[in-house]
């Protein structure tokens, strides 16, 4: 095998794509978000990108193996995937959100969504492995990017803020009404695919954000993927359902209740301290 | 040296011959399963096949030195080693499954078994070390592999399954009568060269599957190879003793046996709990 | 991205230029005095220097992404940064070392500083990042290298000596009235950058010498900073005012002082153990 | 830099030269020994050898810096260094074995001895710096080479016996009256430059042998390397001294003495014992 092999699945002709990146990550922000938008949305995957700067490994579904990838695939907003549209429990901070909408104003653009297990194994991969996704990202036409993530807080989130980061002052501004950008955050910058695409991608013309959906950094994070897709709404002019990220938000708040419990139980109470006294 | 080397050392034409990969792994049950063929029939060395990407080692045998390399061998299966026919003890469950063995229904296609003491040392290696031997299964003509490994329980054996893998659907139709193929398992994948010839196998054309014994996963495991050997009997149409690999497994009993009177000897028994109470 | 990718940011024609390399090293030393130059000295950005020898990462400034890069400037050594020369305080030592300087003897040599945040990840990337390094200061014309660092003492400095190294005998003797020369020392050579522009460089036929200012090695120390320019002062006759430094120099022994009473409460005194007697 | 530069010092016509290597190691055993020919006779530095799998360093002496390399130098087996020749002890064992030496029987080859302080750092480099170094031994006309390292065998040493391991039988045939070969021994192979010359220079038509002295492992260990140097003696026909050697030796003997005075004040002697009951 090449450094890269790249299995070309479908090549429909796009409408201005742009590119979304939802890869492993902190909290799996950005790979929650990316994978919801396929559970979604009606897709056809376009493009399947294998390079040895994965793991040396294969994938067992139903007994077929599949060899570690990275997959591009169409998303057609124009659909909303069965299960959701029958979903019968209502989300109705979307609902009244899309009610006013900019994709009723506009021909939103298509989007194509790259979602995978993998990042690259070592930092000459994460390089090259971006130049790959770039590479495939212009032989579409694709000219913008929105990377997808989280940015560890240390603590418990409250509040889902998202922060934004741009390869361009002209791109902060254009985006300032949708996310906010802060002076100097995230201190430790942007690592892996997620700030690649905008550093490497700056340099080859593309105009390229990061969405950071703050979160604790020690659980996945549901939640956090829901607010980073809220602003992709915004910004990408399409609605979507919240249900499957809510679900498994509760999963995951059970999660933390039964953590808090185990750590209530053995730290000593204030009753436990005034005994002793 | 060049990234690979290959060195010819017979050139035989072979008639359709099947790829059988057996390199150390889980419980050691591929490399155990391979070395019985080499040892069990009259075999002839095809290539060996020399790499940066194996440790820069030597290995020394009668005071002669020979380059980390992996091996390529013919095994002749119309033949079978002297010392497995002139054994005296003999073993019933091949005899029986022997005498409706497909062998005798058609030609059966030729075997080249890969064995060797190495794996690549990083994951690029894995990747160019698998196309390396991709390339030399094709100069012979295969088209089809079955890789042998061991897929590990985490516990101590009593019935030896063994899992496949198909790198496509018409495969493992083809197989279902031979190997069980379950849902997600092994959840894990499959890692190295095992997993990477059904990965990259199939993007080049290849039917390949791996046969996975299950094994405890903390010692080399006999019986477990002899459970993959008897699936490749039927796969392969040919017929093999186990009197070296069951030798071999009564050694590891013995071993286990002693381990677990050391755990007994140092854990409180049921009486000595009775007597405290 | 090619393993290298060097952005022009500006061409001007330089006189002679000397190539001045400051990147973190032992107690930021090198990287202090390079960046002191910067902000006391009217700049110009030349060139960035972006790798994939670098950590796959941006950093983040007023929500602008910046792809991990080196950077060389051109240090307009005829002009003083505003908010120095506007400074109140005096530096005695500069302004009386500064009637005599050389810089009123000779027109000097222009100067390229270069700086950053990254060294590379590995020792290839080490040497290839240096082979890039003097290729850019090639085609400025430079033939001559002073590399900035610090040389760890492994305990509190009283005197900060400046040790010097060079690729070439005749160098030595050149610079010898400016800077010590000691036998072995540093007895564990040089590493990094620092190091393989005078041993790379010299293979190129660049003159090149490193300036070690001696530092604990446990705290970034602007004192070594001031010292190794003060050598630099002299070679590359030119003046500078060290205010800047001095307050970053206060704040750390503040620190240090805050460590050592530390230490004294937590270790018995003298009068403890008197007590105890 | 390319991934080696090989600096061409003195190019003199040698006649039907050995390689003979003595890089870091077990013991030092090989370092000690090649050290220890260079200082006994008078040589000429032949090639510098530079490359990207050394540590990015360079070492200082008289404040003049050198890039890491190894160095292949010409021994003049003629001469003896004055300082051993001057040495009033005498080598009585030497002098025995060099009234009967075959050096007076024919003309010996003339011999190419690499040192360095440095392996390569990862096994890619292991491969390619040997290939280097066969590279540069080619064009000297080399045919043969001797590689000489020390063999652990975890308890300090009385008898210093030296094993060989060859790359052909045949050369095992010559060489064995002068080397013990045993049947397995070293059970680990022989890792680095002094195994892969045989595995590699073997793949390219040379004669290539180890000899590799016994040794704790635990310290530097000149009377292994002179219990090698004494072997290649009646292999390359050539009589040299050990004073330098012995007087090493004896600081190492203190050094020993003092551990097992320490292990023997620190654990409790039979006496000690005898007193408690």
């Amino acid at each position: 095998m090449d450094e890269f092999d790249i299995e070309t699945v479908a090549d429909p002709s796009l409408r201005d794509p742009i590119l979304i990146e939802g890869l492993p990550g902190v909290g799996h922000v950005g790979k929650l978000a990316a994978e919801h938008l396929l559970e979604e949305f009606e897709t056809t995957l376009l493009r399947r990108l294998y390079s040895e700067h994965f793991p040396p490994q294969v994938t067992i579904e139903d007994g077929t193996t599949q060899l570690a990838c990275l997959e591009f695939h169409y998303v057609d907003l124009t659909t909303a995937a069965t299960s959701s549209e029958d979903d019968e429990s209502s989300d109705d901070d979307v609902a009244t959100n899309g009610s006013t909408t900019p994709a009723e104003q506009s021909v939103p653009n298509d989007l194509i969504v790259l979602t995978g297990d993998h990042q690259a194994q070592d930092p000459r991969g994460h390089y090259q492995l971006t130049s790959a996704i770039l590479d495939v990202a212009e032989s579409f036409g694709v000219e913008r990017a929105y990377t997808l993530g989280g940015v560890p807080t240390g603590e418990l989130i409250e509040e889902y803020s998202v922060i934004g980061a741009a390869s361009s002052d002209a791109l902060i501004e254009e985006l300032d009404d949708a996310v906010e950008f802060r002076d100097n955050e995230p201190a430790g910058g942007i690592v892996g695919v997620s700030g690649l695409l905008l550093g490497l991608g700056e340099r080859r013309g593309f105009n390229a954000a990061c969405l950071m959906g703050e979160t604790s950094g020690y659980l996945v994070d549901p939640k956090s993927a829901r607010a980073v897709l809220e602003v992709l709404e915004s910004l990408c002019a399409f609605e979507v359902g919240y249900d499957a990220l809510e679900e498994r938000a509760e999963e995951m708040e059970e999660v933390v209740s039964k953590i808090r419990e185990m750590e209530q139980s053995q730290a000593p109470t204030e009753d436990d301290l005034r005994y002793i006294g």
